[in-house]
């Protein structure tokens, strides 16, 4: 006992915004329901414990400065998302997998080590846009863009597929 | 007969799904919503012939590659509702037309012809902002950046109206 | 009697739809719903009197292009928000104010005097990125970007909170 508890109804709660949050920027949460929802009771079970939601598969330092890559979402979910179809807890998941087409395999763990993290410096700003430290991805229907290592699945404000997105920068 | 066939309750369902991602998004469907749902009809019926949602108000050529740039919503669709203020089709609308204040007349299509679209060479990556292959539109009340020929109708973030946008590149 | 009348009806609408669109984006109104409506009511009144949603609490020139930056939500409202945690009317608040952890002060007034925002020349194009007149912010989980001066309160894309962002730019 670790005397945290989170009853049903929260866990409610968190699942439906989560889902209406997730559907709305184009993302989706496990179809299974069940699942889903045990990994939520374990992001609100870190939530009281800890003051932030920290992911419910790895092991919070506890003090959120050296957390906040894995408070869900994390960091890492957007790129296994796209390696994977699926991020690290699986509570998110692609397209693919929502409609049944593709099954989940094991997702290796992204996330630096420790002394690597540490290691991490503030990168120096960038001079010119050739030096940006991401590409820009613009979506060729509404002009939106975003810094990421590939486009997202889906364009959060138009709705079109990633294949819509060209390089900007 | 080609052999497809779409049935009015997955109209209706498409229908609504478009209708509430396009208001959320700051787009408007035809008000005239029967006009919308044949549209739509023919939008499904190119998805099950295709695999893609092609334009229901263009010849695909039924390659995918060949047809991204009319996958609805098309390429297109932004500068037709500047310039027009509605998309080629119409499925797509401004607020004047929503509202009943203009009524639209015929488009032109703005889409290139095949050979052009064919020489059209990927850019080379811009060395510098100020050779961006478009500029860039920053909401002035939210921040929000977009790349795209002029500012969007309204923000798709805070709302805010067209000339609330300042060019940033 | 200045002849406009704003019906507790088309006020209740109003109220629900920026509530709602508030709350998609990632912004609260402010949680005394009967102050908000308030302030709501001077909003229409204005927009039937001008034609424009001029801010409630300031006094509108009655020409639009000098009252563009008050048009709600104002160009100072992000400020504000980051600042007091309530835009200058207190229609918009932040989260902390919204569970009633931080009660709201007097906020002074952000707009620069009529001569300053008449001298207020348009900005020079910047040829490199290191002279773009805002910093654009990264959201480290989805890759959304925006030019502001600090990140927002929460990402409009993916819920991530503002210690989540990054300069990237």
């Amino acid at each position: 006992m670790n005397g945290v508890e989170v009853d049903s109804d929260e866990v409610q709660t968190i699942y439906e915004r989560l889902n209406r949050e997730a559907e709305e920027a184009g993302y989706h949460l496990n179809p299974d329901v069940e699942f889903a929802k045990d990994l939520i009771r374990g992001l609100l079970t870190n939530e009281k414990r800890y003051g932030y939601g920290a992911c419910p598969c790895r092991l919070a330092a506890g003090v959120k400065e050296e957390d906040l890559d894995i408070i869900c979402p994390c960091d890492y979910r957007d790129a296994d998302l796209d390696e994977h179809s699926a991020c690290y807890c699986a509570l998110y998941v692609t397209e693919v997998v929502l409609k049944g087409e593709k099954r989940i395999g094991s997702i290796p763990e992204r996330r630096p080590p420790l002394e690597e993290r540490k290691r991490a410096k503030p990168k120096p700003s960038a001079a010119t846009i050739s030096s940006l430290p991401l590409p820009v991805w613009r979506c060729k229907v509404c002009g939106y863009l975003c810094a990421r290592e590939g486009p997202p699945e889906v364009c959060p404000i138009c709705r079109a597929k990633k294949d819509r997105f060209e390089r900007f920068i």
